[in-house]
């Protein structure tokens, strides 16, 4: 891939828990990878568990990953994470989370994914959920294959 | 009151759509009212809706009010906020109104208000809810006394 | 003072090092006085050194103090702020100094005020000096007098 | 270049201007050819003038460009970045633009630059200055050519 080709990709964030169970972080590993196959870019918020996991597998795929992180030092990246930004906005980062990804997989997660599915919302993006909160405006999906295809499917052509 | 009491006093959050139906918007009213009988400081969004309901009740019983607005000018706070707070933060804000307060109280209210909601409890703060979301970790309250009475009892002594 | 009057009242910004010698302690100090005494509030980033000083000044004559802090705890505040407002955002939370202050008043300081000067001037605010920075659009005073008269003086009538 | 590397490439931010003279946007576009060059990544804030130059310079050598955003949509970037970050966060990213480079280059530019140079001071980043505001803690550079060799010079191995 070049590096031109990067900005014409779609971007899948990946929300979820940094001490999801171990059922979860599987389904995030193969949604990671799922999305890597796609083509598409990885967004997360760079640290552990649902995210790191998420990464790992765009990586094992050779996908692009993006981390948002909540400290000031990209270096506290987990170690999948190619494109690391640093923003010392503590939890409020979440909001940037949401804000750059063109649609949204929520899988576990407590309320800090929850804040990220609000946030997907306010910003028009739809959030697909693999056992994660029941909200309105949260369109479950029953497997990491129909997550991805229901979110490559979920953004408009020509964003 | 004098300035110097002002830092003591326990601070209760409303929070609620710009766009509430008139009933929730009498019981912002209400719950403003009971705010500052209760000798309380109003935090908000500084906006209209339930924001403004709630704040002008609070002013109607000689209590001070504080908005935290989305915008970079003090000015757009409703007229009912004492002291008005610019962030030019967006909807990203939301994260900063659950962080001032000592105990939040949910009326009605859309996604920004859910998003509020999740900022509270990652941020360990107690939320009560009148006809708003039905997440786990919102406390349901019958009317704004009831309301305004657990918020009162939510917060921990020598906070 | 009643609270209906806050908003109506003129906003001035100190903005100085945490870590200020004596003598600008001192005139920090000063500054805060003469801001009460004109009826203004006191903007500050809410921690030590000019910052505590001042509004330590401005409380003995009875004006009203807010301090804008960088961490999640409105308790961090010194204890001379009536209104604390945490933000979360570190080094971050400086542009919102600046942004809600109608003018500034810096005093020594180091790069943290450096960047309250240029957010300032950003969000055309007039900045005056007091042993500070001197670089372009920073209007000198040669004494806390001087330096509060020209603030005053620089705040548009119905701003 | 692998995605797997992007991660241990050093970042030389670039900052100035987004209405530079003529001189400057080449000395932007020569740095950013420089930059690309010696392998390592542009970050600057995504919009344009010296943002954009620099951005067209490093694409030109095949670098990778990274843009961080005042606004909410990645689509604002300008054509040159590659991974363009939204923030929302209005100037107030200038914070994020510091904190996200190892180490900085400043081209002409006004107050949103000055608050770039203070913001890297803040979090210790060496700043190299071309035709930039002359304070403390900018190292002068006389050429694209000699900036960019003190930039890499300045950034610590094993960062």
């Amino acid at each position: 891939m070049s590096h031109k080709e990067i900005r014409s990709l779609i971007r899948i964030g990946v929300i979820g828990g940094s001490r999801a169970k171990t059922g979860f972080l599987a389904q995030a590993r193969e949604v990671g990878r799922l999305i890597a196959d796609r083509g598409a870019v990885l967004v997360c918020g760079g640290l552990g568990g649902v995210m790191e996991e998420a990464a790992r597998g765009a990586r094992s795929r050779g996908g692009l990953t993006i981390g948002i992180l909540p400290g000031t030092q990209p270096s506290e990246a987990n170690p999948h994470i190619d494109v690391a930004l640093a923003t010392g906005l503590g939890y409020t980062r979440n909001s940037l989370v949401a804000m750059n990804a063109d649609v949204l997989i929520a899988i576990d997660g407590e309320y800090g994914t929850l804040s990220e599915i609000a946030y997907a919302r306010i910003y028009g993006k739809t959030v697909i959920g693999l056992g994660t909160w029941e909200v309105k405006g949260v369109v479950p999906a029953a497997s990491p294959e129909e997550a991805v295809r229901l979110a490559v499917k979920a953004v408009p052509d020509g964003r």
